[in-house]
C-alpha cells in the first residue's frame, strides 16, 4: 500500500489553530520530513516560529499574503496576493519536494472570495498521492470541510483578552 | 506591571491538544524562553517530538506516567505514577527555572481521580507569577477550566480512523 497523504483541517473561533499545524510541523521533522508552510494572511505569524524555524534545515516558511480587506480596503490587491500565494503553494506541492505543506490562513481566502474552495478541493484531489496538506484558519468552507480527512475544530471555551489580560510576548495566544 | 503567566488548557476529544502545546513550546523557544513538557499518561508521545527537542537546549521533555487502569488494570500503581509525575511538576515550576511548563494528559490523572483538581488549582493559584503552564488532555475538569485564563477545545468533526485510513507515521493524527 502506498504512502497516503492526509488533508488536515484545524478550524473554528478558537487558538491553537496554526499553533497545531506548527506542532505538527515540528513532529515531522523529527521524523526528517521537509516541511513547507505559506502564509495567506499576512500578519499571523510571531517572530518566536520563525526563529525556531531555523533550528531546522528541513522547514521553509514562507510569507505571502497581504491583509484583510477590511483593513486595506483594497479587495483587488487582496484576491491577487491570495492567487499569487495559491499559484505558489500548488507548484510547491506538486513538485513533490515536501512531505508536508502548511496552508496557513487559506480558509480567510476562501471564505471572504479571495479564492474558489471548489478550485482548492480540485486541486487537493489530484496532489501528488503522498504530500500531507494541513489547511488552517477559522471558518473553513463547508466543501473543504467535507473534502478533509481530518478536521479538529478549535472551540473559544474561555480567551483571556475578555478578562482583561494582555498578550504575552513568547505565548502569543 | 510585572509579567503574567497565563494558565492555558487544551482539552477536548479532537487531535491537537498535545500538537498545540508542541507548537506553543516551538513558538517560546523561539523567543529564548526555557520550556520543559511534564508527560503525565504513557505513550502519547511520539519518537517525531522527541526527535525535534533535540534541537533546542532550552527544551525538555520528561515522561514520568505510566499507562492507563484500563490496561495495566493497576489503579494503585497510576495513582503512584501521576502523583510523582505531579510532585516533580510542581517543584520544576516552584524553581522559577522554566518560562513555560507543560503538564501533558494531566487532564486524565484529574478526571481518573489519579489526582485531585482541586490541589492542582490551588498549587497553580500560588504558583511564581511569571511561569506558563499549559494543561492538555480530554475532558479537562469543569474547576480547572473556571480557573484557567484560556481554554480551548478541540472537538473532533472528522477523525481519518473511521474512513478506514491508517495513521501515517511522521503525522501521528
Amino acid at each position: 500500500m502506498p504512502k497516503r497523504g492526509i488533508v488536515m483541517v484545524f478550524t473554528g473561533s478558537g487558538k491553537g489553530k496554526t499553533t497545531a499545524a506548527l506542532g505538527t510541523a515540528f513532529r515531522a521533522l523529527g521524523y526528517n520530513m521537509k516541511v513547507l508552510m505559506v502564509q495567506f494572511i499576512k500578519g499571523s505569524w510571531k517572530y518566536g516560529e520563525l526563529t525556531s524555524a531555523k533550528a531546522f534545515k528541513n522547514f521553509e516558511l514562507i510569507p505571502m499574503g497581504e491583509g484583510f480587506t477590511w483593513v486595506t480596503k483594497n479587495r483587488v490587491r487582496d484576491v491577487q496576493k491570495a492567487r499569487e500565494a495559491w499559484e505558489f503553494a500548488k507548484q510547491r506541492i506538486s513538485s513533490k519536494e515536501y512531505d508536508l505543506v502548511i496552508l496557513d490562513e487559506i480558509n480567510y481566502a476562501t471564505k471572504y472570495g479571495f479564492l474558489n474552495p471548489v478550485e482548492v478541493i480540485e486541486f487537493l484531489r489530484t496532489k501528488p498521492v503522498q504530500v500531507h496538506v494541513i489547511l488552517t484558519g477559522r471558518d473553513a468552507n463547508q466543501e473543504v470541510i467535507d473534502f478533509a480527512d481530518l478536521v479538529t475544530e478549535m472551540r473559544e471555551i474561555k480567551h483571556p483578552f475578555k478578562q482583561g489580560i494582555r498578550a504575552q510576548r513568547g505565548i502569543e495566544f
